[in-house]
């Protein structure tokens, strides 16, 4: 074996992690030791400055827990999330693209009827979102799942309220002719918890720490690509500047403010005045989104495809 | 602001990060955020996969304490240790190079006298080191500081038996003549922790675990370039394949095995035989240490000077 200079060892340890039987690990090893040695390789770090990156490292493995995982938070902020996103759903362009799920989807959102209020007694402005869910060419899906969920009208989330029973969120079913309807109260935007190591990080910079207003939405149907994405408020003045990088030109969408006496989507008069939201999702069949994706020879187009 | 897209993400984020201050945080900010999506391009993560690693790194943050350093490891077994090493010690080809620094170095070690015992009956065969410090012209140095480390003769360091006094570690000075003994036991070859993340890690490769028997010294000198370093034994079965890629060819030692009846470095008959380790560190005087760390011109000539 050659000895260790400060020229040959990125090359010694790639050929060492060459023993790693499993193809897909040692693809990764060899990408993560190459990326990982040209970094440090440009920077130069001093001794203190890489202790301090492991200490950092170490406090963020230490801060995550159920409720919280500031990794991921981690990796929102440097867009390696939504990076990750935009690679594994590389959809046509007709179809509503995805973005990052963010840490507060739950597995066991409460069944409700058409037309159910979310918020329940939540604080915030009422708003409708109504909408259907279609495929590519135009076709209404019935039974569609939307899973929606959001924060309240001060911009937290269950979780942050530390209740027990899941609030601001429900799974509909969209009717014979795709449409749902959902009430709920007006999203507001909100900072990144900025308490812990990312926080420290983001105070470092003059990164802007919020989120735009958004509801989120996973939408499933039989034969279609599963998404899961956000709406966005359109003209909230943090949608050009989304720390998490979450925001695709799709999905900003209009909420409109009515006055008291309109009629609300589910036909009554309303006293008071409320948002609404519209919105069509458009989901790709199955069958096209396995070829999009399994295509290697047009990988360049493929990049294309979720662009505004 | 473009809105997000696969291929225009990396820059829309290197340019949010711009925003930082401090030049070199924002230097460093920069480099990682390039690297980092790079890599993630490369190897396309499946969510799944993003999770599976965003949880490992979760588990080594919650490994580490004041005893274990998990990320330490961690980038002590993908080489990046070492390279930062590199990076911070480019010292003429005539000085005795650096090596990694290990998570067993402590601050306060006991002062001893020239031929003192590190062992104190620890387990393992009698062995010595003799030798001197001299700077890189062949001056010999008076009062340097030898901080001397190592596990015993069944591998292990003192913070692994949970005692609370040092324990196979010690502060020597060299003579007027530069020279110093030491008695201790043979270094045996030992494993890496492989009870956590990183040997998690490690067993799904067939990489070696183990490090070489060695030795580790902090040498400090007035006027010179303080080195971290180990000499490793001759012929042990791991030096072509330490672990930590700590092996430098300069540091390669032979220890050699006296009969009983041969006379010690400290002049005594032995009853018993006993291992003799001869070794003459070389320190760099520091104004050439400075330079060659400060002069941009000749990066590539540096990078050739610790070479073997």
């Amino acid at each position: 074996m050659p000895y260790v200079t400060e020229r040959n060892i990125t090359d010694i340890v790639l050929d060492r992690w060459r023993a790693v039987p499993d193809p897909r690990l040692r693809q990764i090893m060899q990408s993560l030791i190459t990326h990982l040695h040209a970094f440090i390789r440009d920077i130069e770090p001093t001794e203190q400055e890489w202790i301090t990156a492991i200490e950092w490292l170490t406090r963020t493995g230490k801060l995550s827990t159920d409720k919280r995982q500031e990794f991921i938070l981690a990796s929102d902020v440097v867009g390696v999330s939504m990076l990750v996103d935009c690679i594994n759903h590389r959809l046509s362009g007709g179809a509503t693209p995805t973005t990052v799920t963010g840490p507060f989807h739950v597995h066991d959102s409460p069944d409700l009827a058409d037309g159910a209020d979310i918020a329940k007694g939540a604080p915030g402005e009422l708003c409708y979102i109504v909408g259907s869910v279609r495929s590519l060419g135009g076709q209404p899906i019935a039974g569609a799942t939307l899973d929606i969920w959001q924060a309240d009208g001060e911009g937290l989330y269950d979780a942050q309220r530390g209740g027990d029973e899941p609030w601001m969120r429900g799974i509909f079913k969209s009717g014979d002719d795709g449409a749902f309807v959902v009430q709920t109260v007006l999203p507001v935007p909100y900072s990144i918890p900025m308490d812990g190591s990312v926080g420290d990080l983001m105070t470092q910079t003059e990164i802007s720490p919020m989120r735009p207003s958004h509801i989120h939405f996973l939408i499933d149907a039989p034969g279609h690509h599963q998404i899961i994405t956000h709406l966005f408020k359109k003209s909230c003045p943090y949608i050009e500047t989304d720390v998490v990088y979450g925001v695709k030109a799709p999905l900003i969408a209009e909420f409109r403010l009515l006055p008291a006496g309109s009629a609300t989507p589910p036909g009554e008069i309303s006293n008071q005045s409320f948002w609404l939201l519209q919105y069509d999702f458009v989901l790709q069949p199955t069958a096209e989104a396995t070829l999009a994706v399994s295509s290697t020879e047009s990988a360049a187009a493929r990049r294309e495809c979720n662009q505004a």
